[in-house]
């Protein structure tokens, strides 16, 4: 067992708060700064396997990218020190124990058994709190070939580097398999690299539980401009390697894709393989159960971090969603309870954002499909927008899809994606969600308004407006799913295009349905149009789609339906 | 009295409803859109003594600037076709007279008097409802000289176009009387093109009203440092012209400042003569009263739009605070409500964002001041950020101001200013206030994380938790105009420098009782520092100097506190 000096005083003291901190990024270290602004007499030990801590992980796929030189600046505080252990120890007054690898939890003696990956040394450490900060693991699909040289994971920074080593060695044709946001994050840094990326995907649309299906079809367009070639509903088979042992081949159950590097991205899952043994419960998911205090069900040991399931706040029910935002948070709620506080962490609402290449992509609250698997009857609508006041230079299109529960008006979920500002609202979104917000509030928020940083009424209000609408009655919009539906089946119903004669002649559908009156002529027009017909308008955001439902049922049509998004927003073929 | 036919049929329809709209831009053209798409049948006239409609009037610094070439962009849909009177009448079905100025209501025969300005005629019209949407007027003070050629409020297109082409003529000097919100867009415009400007403000800052005296004095040393010449507690006496009736030069009490234009921005008034002359009330700001479905006290009359004060959300008290996002939700509330809706406009929460050059600036809820004025005991923080991770390349910092009601710990205002992505924070803060966030919950939200957007804990979440800890008693900080107080009144204590060499070594406090101890070597020379004595520390963002309070109150010292926002959020001489 191991024991310390009191730094300060030279006299060991008895009476000092062990604090064992089991992982050394996010979490952990965070808590240890935390616990030692509270309490200067603590005594906090981090271990870790590794030697390197408190990196910033996600920043790897930038240093991938190239955006980012040096490795060691994802080591760095903001002022450029190393977060080493002589960092901890100075500044901190923490105690690091690098390459020392945690094997046991005793809870009845309340010690740890670590091993000193150095010396091959097995000794106990004492706690009076221990703080599971463990982190997850990439999940390694059963792949024949996935050992070859080159197939790589992306789960630190030694990984990171080996990627990048292998980029700088010409690696040119890469084939990422999953994609989820690890491979289309490090997708947009070999892209960028002028690299030829195909992403395999064995379910049947990209970001899977991350975008619904027409937000994952847009966000696969634009990848496919960019050149990216994207196989969903593919199962990888197999790996094949040259005689040297480097990856050549990535064989499905459909193709082969020549591959000189292989990023292996299925999804990770959390590291609870220690607090299982020590017979602390886990969930559903895998993660460790803590309660709000963010505390296992042994009272002294508490959780953090990418191994713990947090509580869905829309849902109450536990999610896992891995996040280094959530895992500092945690790691500041830890560092408050173990010296004698009770702060409470209540959960999240599953904000993801990432960039890109070009694209802002971010989603918050629950999908269409899973909120209707958990009974809710959710009603949306698809907005492509402006970013800012359209006569400002600085206006870049965005598309935004917004998830309300018809029987409440609550605000369920949000989804955006596209080259403008993306983030603010998804950021607006998950506080408004976090206080209930109903569509109306969102509708009443006095945001910001500027003509370079919104339009007069923004996105996410209009959006929330026309879903207001369309609870109201008001405003029948199909989403671009059901009409291609309605397109394949044969359906007789008449396709209004109310475009300019300009906007049509560019581009519209290629079908017989289709029948075309600029809006500005409708009402003059009215009685070309049939009245026993069922008539779906669409123009290039449905913002006049919808006005010429209200016209066309002025004059006492029944069956008039907009397309949800308009040409923006459909992700098919016309 | 003017009679229509209806459009649709050619029959006088008796039973429409009869909508009157006094004022083309903003809420007037959306309350008419609105509408229309509830009533198809509805006969709605919009009336505007211009001749320009529905144009975007925040955008007329950007045109002035340059960014905006043509002055029709201001007047265009997002399709680029000009919202003129034969726009409105076949794309909305709606009667605009132009250049016709209203100038009666009669309440008891619910008629409006009109005077044709084209042809000098008056004429009444008919309404079943009345929506007042007059808007603002500029206030003019009553400075010598001041109709001299060459000075020019900012109230409208025509201005706008003076001004561009006073520009255009070569103007370089140019003096803003006013250093509100116009008066520091306008001032960008210019510096953007080249000109010399001077601002000369009557009272102690700039934006009065708008951001704290901290906030100000940075975002006046952003100016400064970007060539403005900025006079504040100055009062302009008189302005003198040349020969030819062109300004020439303008005259404080203090300064001589010549000027080839002048800008005339001290403030707007609400414009509701045409209310008060027809007994409808006002309030305290002179804005029309209006309740929750923007009703003023004659039921048939609705106002909304610059020209009607808002019940501030947090105060439960009336502001004025005229904003083209407000304006356009009026717009639509009313549009609700004229046609059998009752839609609410529960108020604002004072959300003003602007840009000045590369500067993003916001707030939104109340200032410090105002706050104290209420009887709130706020409990601020200052907090210089990255606007994303350090690492990452786009980072760009800004400061972030928050404002806490200690009883309560709900959010009372924020403010923030700089190169950095200001506005996303102010919206978050925003949407936080509206649903009565605490300190606790702004934590607590799961905003969007990834390096290219913000932190892992945003900036807002770090300066809630710095508000927390002071609130605990953790923390101590020290504003810098208290700091500065204590400087000049050569109080005794030490300031206690904890950066590294190398930034000292750039920049530090010249005074005496500077003392340095990098904050890596703090903990071995406590015993450099007397007990006794008050200690004031300090580093680039208080991050450090918050740490060093800890550790040194660790060791039994007890007059122990960090300057607020450190070097990066001083706005003063060194």
């Amino acid at each position: 067992m191991l024991t310390f000096l009191s730094s300060q005083t030279g006299v060991i003291n008895l009476a000092r708060n062990k604090i064992v901190i089991i992982g050394g990024v996010a979490t952990g270290p965070k808590a240890a700064a935390r616990a030692r602004r509270i309490d200067p007499d603590a005594d906090i030990t981090i271990i870790d396997k590794g030697e390197l801590f408190s990196y910033a992980g996600c920043g790897m796929p930038f240093y991938i990218e190239g955006l980012i030189e040096d490795v060691n600046e994802l080591m760095c505080t903001p002022l450029g020190v190393v977060r080493d252990e002589s960092f901890f120890k100075n500044a901190k007054n923490v105690r690091v124990l690098g390459k020392t690898e945690a094997i046991k939890i005793n809870r009845d003696s309340k010690r740890i058994t670590v091993k000193n990956l150095r010396i091959d040394e097995i000794q106990d450490i004492e706690y009076d709190k221990l703080i599971l900060a463990t982190g997850a693991h990439p999940v390694t699909p059963p792949i024949e070939g996935i050992d070859l040289a080159r197939v790589y994971q992306l789960n630190n920074l030694k990984d990171a580097r080996a990627i990048r080593e292998t980029l700088e060695k010409g690696a040119k044709e890469i084939v990422i398999i999953g994609a989820g946001l690890i491979g289309l994050e490090t997708c947009g840094a070999f892209v960028s690299r002028g690299c030829k990326v195909t992403i395999v995907e064995i379910l049947d649309q990209i970001l899977p539980g991350l975008l619904d299906p027409t937000m994952a079809a847009l966000l696969t367009n634009y990848l496919k401009d960019k050149g990216v070639k994207i196989l969903v509903s593919e199962k990888v088979t197999k790996i094949e390697g040259d005689e040297q042992g480097y990856v050549k081949k990535v064989i499905t159950d459909r193709n082969e894709i020549n591959a000189e590097m292989i990023i292996v991205a299925v999804g990770v899952r959390p590291e609870a393989k220690l607090a299982k043994e020590a017979g602390l419960k886990l969930g559903d998911m895998g993660g460790i159960l803590v309660n709000e205090y963010l505390q296992t069900n042994d009272p002294n040991i508490y959780a953090g971090g990418d191994c713990v399931e947090n509580l869905n706040l829309i849902t109450g029910i536990n999610s896992y969603v891995p996040m280094g935002s959530t895992a500092n948070k945690h790691g500041r709620v830890i560092g408050d309870n173990i010296t004698g506080g009770k702060t409470t962490f209540p959960g999240i609402t599953g904000t993801i954002v990432f960039k890109i290449l070009n694209y802002n992509v971010g989603k918050t609250g629950l999908g269409e499909k899973h909120a209707i698997d958990l009974g809710y009857e959710p009603i949306t609508c698809i907005r492509p927008s402006p970013d800012c006041a359209h006569y400002h230079p600085s206006t870049k299109p965005f598309i935004i899809k917004l998830i309300v529960d018809r029987k409440t008006e609550k605000i369920l979920g949000g989804q955006g994606l596209g080259a403008g500002e993306v983030v603010k609202r998804i950021d607006t979104l998950a506080t408004a969600i976090k206080f209930g917000a109903t569509v109306k509030d969102l509708v009443d928020i006095d945001l910001g308004y500027a003509p370079p940083y919104s339009t007069a009424i923004d996105a996410i209000a209009h959006a929330a407006n026309i879903i207001r609408n369309k609870i109201d009655g008001l405003a029948k919009g199909i989403s671009p799913i059901q009409l291609k539906e309605k397109i394949e089946q044969n359906d007789d119903f008449i396709l209004l295009d109310v475009r300019t004669k300009k906007e049509i002649e560019k581009k519209t559908f290629k079908d017989k349905r289709v029948n075309l009156i600029p809006l500005g002529s409708l009402r003059d027009k009215l009685n070309q149009l049939p009245k026993e017909k069922e008539i779906i308008i669409y123009c290039q955001s449905s913002l006049r789609a919808y006005e010429a439902q209200r016209i066309i049922e002025g004059e006492g049509f029944k069956d008039v339906k907009f397309l949800d998004g308009g040409l923006l927003a459909w992700p098919y073929d016309l």
